[in-house]
């Protein structure tokens, strides 16, 4: 089983890669890069004309400069770059019109893939494995990859389409087996907080399919671009990231059977990218919390990897109203306070199982808010 | 029947909106508005050295901005403007590492996505039909709206990861009962041209879910930023946006049955999102031409809309080989070359049903073509 804070680095792992979150664990390069901004500064377009008579001999600038080799077109054309200290990166993106939902605003799962995205392209600012999938040069020699463990991401406010949404994404170790990244989400016009994430990844032996304790030269290799002092996007104690999930068992409240991975959902790997599980674990939520609730917080803990031909099963039902945590986050206010937090607030346990043999894929957490009035 | 040359405009339509198109009809406006350049320049970025230190006061101008009502920050930061003439919009998109596919280059679906982004922003662009379904204003009055009837959308060379794409789009009407929306796809480092589009839009009324002319006032209020003269994506004669679908009958060859939509397949009107559809037509490929061709083009037709209950079989047979076309376009070549190029370019028919009874939802046609070496 993949229990990330006690794991034996021998255990057999059931889990395996979920090979669509590139870049995410520690970025590394052998000497620290100075910061490369590639951002394309707000005042700078506000205080230039855009000359579009001459796009023409722009774009040959451009795409000399991209021939030189300083950059893709890409890097010149991102509204991200470094912090200037190196050990974080920021970037800005606008919303598009496919990535809202029922409620107009973005989904979690457009929420969930930009953070991959961020998280990439932090990997790629720091000029390392641009095969996307942040293996640092002792890890591919040994043939170690990265296995996501735990994902965990709370939304205050969701973005509507054509909104500007800048998330800053740092990474650091954790512990002697794995690495972690968070994120912070602000909307960029406000520069209010939206959303804070946090993603834990072990180290996998991809011959034998076992975890693999990380060696000192891996943590070399990553530490040079982590924050000196842990620096948490949850820092406060008992904060829900770090909330033990238990296994739901069945009968579930709810569920939804024999979903299938479609082509688009593979990655190049062939395995099932790690956005697709949030969004069986919503498939089987009640309509009337969909209605009338908007997710506000999401962990999975991921165990076992899927493939194209695999079948799952998403069940779910309300977790168990544990009495002391509700007064607890009350500060002791009666049981009908407590009651209207859970019937405003309800929090659900999920499990992702393979249909035929019921192993477990994933297991979840989720937390619902009241629809904010629009 | 949903027949775009030649329906009747009473005709009870079974299809209705494919609502995760916004924008995509022809854009309008009352008066023609000077071209809005919101784009922000390559050249103006490679003359500038990013100031990072100065980031927080460059928000606050860029706030200010905002709240002056002089455009959203979206539009500050997007890489997208009208051309000079105002009769086209062009935008570019750095492809993320999310929107690739086990190819490693972006999905069919990704680019269907920023088609609608791209055309959704042209008409933002214009300034009107900020509800994302481009309707005009006597539309609304009328309690009209616009039904995707056909798409066509052709692919030379797949971007991959942090490749920069360049999409122009511009509209204009189509017969009397319809409009229409092109698009040209550039790779944006080299102006290679990397793709092509179509689609076609019937106005339906709400109410009566009949199809309904294009009436005169709504045909001015479209044509200001219509090209004067038509244009066309695929001008050559016979090209295949404008080849009829057949009917696939059963029994198919190949089938996948029972699909169902996902919570993130539905739109904010709960209808499934148009590039489901492509996605669920992929779906029943043989995996030995996934594995070894990419799709050349896909051509949808639209027939019947989808809810979020409908359960979906996806069929998919081997176009018969018509000898005249195939002679015509090797310009006589024999009949061994005919049959060297069906088997490296195999075309398919395809047709989406609802399970339980039959109704066509989409007819569809695809061309592959090998991979190419990489």
């Amino acid at each position: 089983m993949l229990k990330l804070c006690s794991c034996s680095v021998t255990d057999q792992i059931q889990a395996s890669v979920q090979c669509r979150f590139p870049g995410s664990p520690s970025p590394f390069a052998f000497r620290r890069r100075s910061p490369v901004s590639v951002s394309c500064s707000p005042l700078s377009r506000l205080k230039l004309t855009p000359v579009q008579a001459v796009l023409s001999s722009q774009q040959k600038e451009v795409a000399e400069v991209v021939k030189s080799g300083s950059g893709s077109l890409a890097d010149l054309l991102r509204l991200g770059s470094l912090a200037e200290d190196g050990l974080s990166y920021n970037e800005k993106y606008i919303v598009r019109c496919y990535e809202v939902g029922i409620n107009k605003t973005a989904t979690i799962e457009t929420l969930a893939n930009l953070l991959q995205e961020v998280g990439s392209n932090h990997a790629q600012s720091l000029g390392f494995s641009t095969d996307g999938f942040a293996t640092t040069p002792t890890m591919r020699k040994m043939h170690l990859i990265w296995v996501t463990a735990r994902m965990h991401i709370e939304i205050y406010k969701y973005p509507a389409w054509s909104d500007v949404v800048e998330i800053e994404t740092w990474c650091q170790s954790e512990g002697r087996i794995g690495t972690r990244r968070d994120w912070i989400l602000k909307d960029a016009a406000t520069g209010e907080l939206i959303g804070r994430a946090t993603g834990k990844w072990v180290m996998m032996n991809q011959d034998t399919r076992r975890l693999q304790k990380v060696s000192d030269d891996v943590r070399e290799e990553h530490l040079i671009f982590c924050p000196r002092e842990p620096r948490l996007a949850f820092p406060e104690k008992n904060n829900r990231s770090l909330k033990k999930i238990i296994k739901l068992e069945d009968p579930a409240q709810y569920s939804r059977l024999r979903l299938t991975p479609r082509r688009a959902d593979l990655d190049m790997n062939h395995h099932v990218n790690y956005v697709t599980y949030i969004g069986w674990v919503l498939e089987s939520m009640p309509q009337e919390i969909i209605d009338t609730h908007e997710l506000q917080s999401i962990t999975l803990d991921y165990r076992r990897e899927c493939l194209q031909d695999d079948v799952v099963d998403s069940l779910a039902s309300l977790e168990p109203i544990d009495g002391t945590e509700t007064v607890s986050e009350h500060n002791g206010t009666n049981g009908s306070t407590a009651a209207r937090e859970d019937a405003d607030c309800p929090k659900f346990l999920h499990l992702l199982r393979v249909s035929c043999d019921g192993q477990e894929i994933n297991r979840g957490r989720t937390e619902w808010r009241k629809k904010p009035a629009r």
